[in-house]
């Protein structure tokens, strides 16, 4: 898994940082690129790393301020240029769909693969064989969500020396012991799934989360996540201003992190009164709280490690 | 008066042709910065430019297909994030007035300052003591204008060395016969302007033209003009598929440039399939017919010079 961030600014684009956008990208098919967020110029971006546009499958809208949507419909309109022709599924708050369908209509924008917008409320929102994705609502001046993608546990190895010692051979039998069925043999002997794998492999959780002051939406998402992607719009000392615009400082971001037991947090969403040399100032306020923060830059790609197994 | 090419791509963007956008630089105030055409990402080709965003007074849109477009509501953002506190005057078919106010509520876009939207038919749709803008359709997909501004003739300069030596002093008198009144002074004499004033100073023209098939609006808007920007989409090779597409090819341009007796042709709006080497190439089919041609580059300014008073 990697996450790559195509834009790390807040409001309107400048040379350093483009606004917000983030790809998630799986190392499994069928899962391809999934996109959060989608600031105008994010195709631009997108042409700079190796993703493919026409790979992405998902797309998660935190909110429907212009940073965060205005590169929505030519990003969908290139990737379709570009041979996209699987259908995407596209998340996000009530009002999406009307901007979108009036904006290809108007446009006369014909992708010519399904599109299909799923305007959601709380709760679980994806969920598939590997992939549950939970959205809540954050506390911003408009309807705002944070993102939650959990990885579910994936079943232990199995022990195939043992089996083979055991006499017993690859085939059927080895995918159900694998799936965690125990299994009755030919002379009546029972073989107990759980001592021929390895321990389940537990998944990992990356929090993406919109724009936002601290609230416990935020903490929720952001439980025990092994990644998370937090707004620092502004610096500690302009909390008040944070507030006001229903954003976060550093520390908001770095305490939210804290109280949540997260194991990384990367600060996004600069203002652009930032320069590059500001933003390490900003990511030394947050260690305080929170050690291990980094700060998000345009085109830095995350690999996000596979949780190693307790045994 | 400078022009200034911001993408000069069709359909979607690449690495080196963002799409459409030109910005043409009056020299004089009151008149700020036009902007004809905003494809998605014109606001970040603007930050590599010496103009300022918050200077842009008036927008003309071709058509509303979104590589003409997509930039539009993160433009207008950014400029007023930026300061500019000025009314804007957008000019464009039917149908933008209802996407942009529907994207800007749902965006939550405040502008803080007067938007006029006019959907505009043909025929001349700005006209001030210095400008005047004409409206033609062209033939496309969808309807798309091509805009023709005409730059008035400019009274010329007084004789002033003449005017001494007939012992007249600076003062309203010199003002009157400057703009072409005859007058009579204190003897009963009638100083007539015509002698004592250069020739009148031809005003400029410069035609930008939307999207379209060889048509005779284009002819007409292009007629006699000093700068025509002129869209060649495809090869020569490929005219029926610039006909099937509702496009022009090179060669196409450069008859329309010929035929409508017109000084100069910036070809624009290349087919990605192009790159910078072809494009070289598509310009020298352009030239067989039309050989003060050229093509346009991403960010390439082009000064439109005033026209030399015949004498």
């Amino acid at each position: 898994m990697e996450l790559c961030f195509l834009g790390t600014g807040a409001g309107r684009p400048a040379k350093n940082r483009n606004v917000t956008s983030i790809i998630l990208q799986f190392a499994q098919s069928p899962h391809g690129l999934w996109l959060f967020d989608c600031g105008e110029g994010s195709q631009h971006q997108l042409m700079h790393t190796p993703y493919k546009i026409n790979r992405i499958s998902h797309i998660f809208i935190t909110h429907l301020h212009g940073d965060h949507i205005f590169g929505l419909p030519g990003l969908l309109s290139s990737r379709a240029f570009q041979g996209g022709t699987q259908p995407v599924v596209l998340f996000g708050p009530k009002g999406l769909k009307q901007w979108l369908d009036t904006t290809l209509s108007i446009s006369q924008t014909h992708l010519g693969h399904e599109l299909e917008i799923r305007e959601i409320e709380e709760g679980v929102i994806f969920e598939d064989e590997r992939y549950r994705v939970e959205a809540r609502i954050l506390e911003h001046r408009i309807a705002c969500f944070g993102y939650r993608v959990v990885e579910k546990a994936q079943p232990g190895r199995l022990k195939v020396e043992l089996l083979k010692e055991m006499g017993l051979t690859a085939g059927p039998l080895y995918g159900r012991l694998k799936r965690g069925e125990d299994v009755v043999i030919g002379d009546g002997a029972v073989i107990y799934a759980k001592y021929v794998t390895e321990p389940p492999v537990p998944g990992r959780i990356i929090t993406i989360l919109g724009d936002t002051k601290p609230c416990a939406g935020a903490v929720e998402l952001a439980r025990n996540a092994d990644l998370v992607v937090h707004e620092a719009t502004f610096e500690a000392a302009l909390k008040e201003k944070a507030k006001e615009f229903g954003h976060s400082t550093t520390k908001h971001a770095a305490l939210t992190a804290k109280e949540a037991g997260a194991k990384q947090l990367f600060l996004t969403h600069f203002s652009s009164r930032y320069n590059d040399e500001d933003t390490e100032k900003l990511v030394e306020e947050a260690r305080e709280i929170f050690p291990n923060t980094e700060a998000a830059r345009d085109l830095h790609a995350v690999k996000i490690k596979a949780v190693k197994t307790q045994i």
